[in-house]
């Protein structure tokens, strides 16, 4: 039997690099995990029984999601600079599917698509099942290259934009007001879809927020994706995706084909917690507790890395980038230095389709218990350092 | 902006077929729903809050699923006749999913996809997105008609068949255990994929079950789908996926992309609830309970229905086939006739992708409760005869 062609290139994508096999002793800064001790586990039960106590928690509901939730969420979002309300919101499985969903409303196969480079894996896992034609746009400290983005949209058909412009998986950066304004308007002049991406909008550890890519949508062409996963819990899987009518319409289609609606037990519980704690404490907890984490991290980051190697130093959101000398390949090095030395990294081969960005790699800070961090980046470090003296001898 | 090709396809499948307008009066023998009362609240309430201690039952975990959950299902699948473990079980969004998915593996835009005639709705709908060529088999008593299969089989390149052959979706009807055989000789011979479909195989109310189409696979090219929402809960939606290795390995990756993974708090829970429960019993009083309702509806149904109509008469499942007159349009008759008399089927015109099974409808008996069931019969009949009438004076 001969698969679909989408699947050789859905497999190729590397989200195994996410993972590493099982070592005890490992210190890993690679998978996008929240930190185990942050779930509000206790609140979470009592939301879950009082939406338990409801027969009709357990029955089939509908593809939009739970309304009562899609209208907190609404309101959350309002807060937050979009002008939206319950029936614009569909609630998705994480944001992952939200991003599955967006693709398979757009790409037909040979469509442009434009990526950040470096991107998030599972983003492009989700865009090779519909085999785009990927044009890259490198990350600046403020956003991604928009005089690289403009000569690819002059010279080149592109159907939609992927941005996660609030603390980027990988690199943590944010996309200044300014670009936010000018994306805009390049995807209204050129006809293009915007999806913007933010997972990690309500954890910013200083400065002030700006407002969602979303908010300054003139003509219905920007899809906002939020999730639960990293500010409440990823095993919930509710991310919720907000569209104007013409693309939810699709939108909702493709989600009642792909697995019919999203659990109503889970949609009932979450409404139960967002009614019933203080989420903005919750999030100001989160926030304090990552922020510390970041702090470890980055002191001893630049303390201990060879002084070839540079960091970003990001102000929210789970992530940083560490770019070594240009030509190293950080997948060998995974394999050959930190895992054997019990510490791991995201490496960046496969963050970008050109897989350019092969001498960089993602660290996270937020799921290594905090007394972790130094030791994991003295390990990180005296790996590299190492590894550096030994390719100078040969 | 332009959405891909797949859109316009997947929001013409009718799913809203399944779903008619609030109207409280309404009696409906439509959705495929189980019946509110039958969920074991309390004991999956107890299930869950076990789960909850747990602070990894709020943590990522992965796309294969909960591993005692998947060997749970193993024993359980073991001894309904397919040699399987948990590691060749993957856990989908229910089974909409695992069809979705299982397509998704293998059909290229164009590729031959043969389906029973007629079919579930909710699989049309999943196979649109991928653009397939249909090939239709008309459903018999015993199950597809196998020499219109193997004629299709042998004039035309298929890549897979979808098939429900257990109380099939919606015609009620069980593939004899010879069809069965034949069948996966038949896809031997044409090196073409299984898509066996089983989410009411445990809902037998007599008779003795046949093994399914999966336990007599000896190349690897039998797909099983199994689901809890017709016997535990939709909403927990949780289904699974039976493969050999070489499929599994494309699955796993397109679950990845689609939605990282199915929740490790949902999965925990039903892992509590089946260590902790009699199962068999639990299914004992579902097939009580909708064998009766079966009963009152088939009752009615004979003794109410006009003379020209006919239906099967199903040993399990929720559905029924109601065949009208040739010529007959049951979409202009649910719009103009049915909904006004408070009562709703499933019209059968979008049930096959030739849409020539529209004088038919699928009924359902599981929902609606019992005491409603020879009310709505009757409504249902009365506007049969009270249009056939009406027709005849024109």
């Amino acid at each position: 039997m001969k698969f679909a062609k989408r699947v050789a290139e859905t497999q190729n994508a590397g989200l195994n690099d996410l993972y590493t096999a099982p070592d005890p002793q490992q210190i890993s800064f690679a998978g996008g995990y929240p930190d185990l001790a942050m779930f509000p586990q206790a609140a979470l039960q009592v939301a879950m029984d009082h939406a338990m106590a409801n027969p009709a928690a357990f029955q089939y509901a509908d593809s939009w999601g739970y309304r009562p939730l899609r209208d907190q969420l609404a309101t959350m979002m309002q807060a937050d600079g979009i002008k939206t309300s319950g029936e614009h919101i569909l609630i998705t499985q994480g944001a992952q599917q939200g991003i599955d969903l967006t693709a398979r409303l757009m790409i037909d196969s040979g469509d442009g698509l434009v990526v950040e480079a470096p991107t998030y894996l599972g983003a492009m896992a989700a865009f090779n099942q519909y085999e785009p034609t990927y044009y890259e746009v490198p990350m600046e400290d403020d956003g991604m290259d928009l005089v690289a983005l403009k000569k690819i949209l002059m010279t080149h058909s592109v159907k939609m934009i992927y941005t996660v412009p609030d603390f980027q998986n990988p690199t943590g950066a944010v996309m200044s007001l300014e670009k936010r304004r000018a994306l805009v308007r390049l995807a209204n002049q050129f006809d293009v879809l915007i999806l913007e991406d933010g997972p990690y909008r309500f954890l910013r550890y200083e400065g002030t927020s700006l407002p969602p890519v979303k908010s300054f949508d003139t003509q219905g062409r920007v899809v906002f994706l939020g999730s639960m996963s990293k500010i409440l819990s990823p095993s919930l899987r509710l991310g919720w995706l907000i569209a104007d009518p013409e693309i939810m319409a699709g939108i909702e289609a493709l989600k009642g084909a792909a697995d019919v609606e999203s659990s109503a037990l889970i949609q009932r519980g979450v409404t139960e917690y967002l009614a019933h704690v203080d989420f903005p404490a919750h999030l100001t907890q989160l926030q304090d507790t990552y922020r510390d984490k970041r702090d470890v991290m980055l002191e001893a980051l630049h303390r201990f890395l060879p002084a070839d190697y540079t960091v970003t130093e990001p102000n929210g959101g789970f992530f940083l980038w560490l770019q070594g000398p240009a030509g190293l390949d950080m997948t060998q090095l995974q394999r050959d230095v930190l895992l054997p030395a019990h510490v791991s990294v995201v490496p960046g081969r496969n963050l970008a389709p050109s897989h350019t960005t092969q001498n960089g790699a993602r660290l996270t800070y937020a799921a290594p218990a905090i007394s972790d961090i130094e030791p994991g980046v003295r390990r990180l470090a005296a790996a590299l350092s190492h590894a550096a003296a030994r390719a100078q001898v040969k």
